[in-house]
């Protein structure tokens, strides 16, 4: 069963003090952390899920002195966190360490020029079908910006709390119009309602 | 109400795929961590909480690039996580992070030559209250042993999982059998029963 955006209330399982996604606003400020990839995320597989075209294959990122493994990635249009104006896209990479914690680094990508990468995700896509793809999508991965972490929760059932949160809002990251309107007449816009924050810290620090 | 350690089953929550304590068996062998006490556990309350006794204060440990805070410490007897045999008795450094994440470093105490800070604690206990202490159990977090690391939850209601736990077999901690008696007199049994591990990875390194 496709997931349905319009009754997103009746999804599972979201009943939890700490979803996502949130509004991003008074953060704190801390000190840079180390957030480099490690490994390329060499994508292998291209899926249409019904409502994200998602990818899956490897890719690895440190953040301090943690490694994440790549478990898959996918897009949101509308972006799903919010700063100050909703984004275009935001795209999910998807990790779990070694002893199974999971940690999206999500990146926001604003309209502006048509993005090379995505265009390629965009072209290679077939309907209803899993199929073989080869593309790396590291050069996605910011090397500057804004990073803003915070503990959530996946944004589509089974909603698990428990989630490391680094969401970059990149110097420059962009999709053109055309591409953000590809994915809504693909999939209807599959953005997860912003939820409340509570009593949740957000930090926030530079990517270097 | 008190925790009936007698009817575990019938406690709320327990439901999930990542509980805790567990068997602490099949570890993979990591590359040592840093974990380094980076502010004294100075307790400043002593409290009755029915089934044990816990301890409220500062004191703070980093792992890694990580920081947490001390929220709490507290005691089963027996010990709750098991590596060969049960140990004597466990203590729980509780800690939260700046976002929240919830981490607990586990010290297991065998049965042997009486340890001074617990009798401390143990002769300042004043059954059913709740009252000032000011005791600095620094010492009792090891510096030379095996550290267990493991995603499991909190071992009493609300059974929340997604808990970060460091379980430690210092190279020598010892209670008394005596000491393991008087918390037993006092509180009954308060350990946990072993919960299924399921397909949780336990990673394992040398303290330094």
């Amino acid at each position: 069963m496709v997931l349905d955006y319009g009754k997103q209330a009746a999804w599972p399982n979201g009943f939890g003090a700490q979803e996502s996604p949130i509004a991003l606003h008074d953060a704190q400020v801390v000190a840079n952390l180390h957030l480099a990839v490690t490994a390329p995320y060499r994508m292998q597989t291209e899926l249409d899920d019904g409502t994200t075209i998602k990818l899956l294959g490897l890719g690895q990122v440190q953040i301090g002195t943690k490694a994440y493994d790549c478990v898959q990635t996918h897009f949101h249009v509308p972006a799903e966190h919010v700063i100050d104006q909703p984004a275009a896209l935001e795209l999910h990479f998807v990790h779990q360490n070694a002893i199974g914690q999971l940690c999206v680094v999500a990146v926001l990508f604003t309209k502006g020029a048509e993005n090379p990468l995505i265009q390629q995700v965009i072209d290679d896509f077939a309907p209803g079908t899993q199929h073989a793809e080869a593309i790396d999508l590291s050069a996605l991965m910011p090397t500057a910006g804004k990073v803003y972490h915070y503990l959530g929760s996946l944004t589509t059932p089974p909603l698990t709390e428990g989630v490391e949160w680094y969401v970059i809002q990149p110097k420059h990251a962009t999709v053109s119009a055309e591409q953000a309107a590809w994915f809504v007449h693909q999939f209807g816009t599959n953005n997860r309602d912003l939820q409340p924050r509570n009593d949740r810290v957000i930090q926030c620090f530079d990517l270097e």
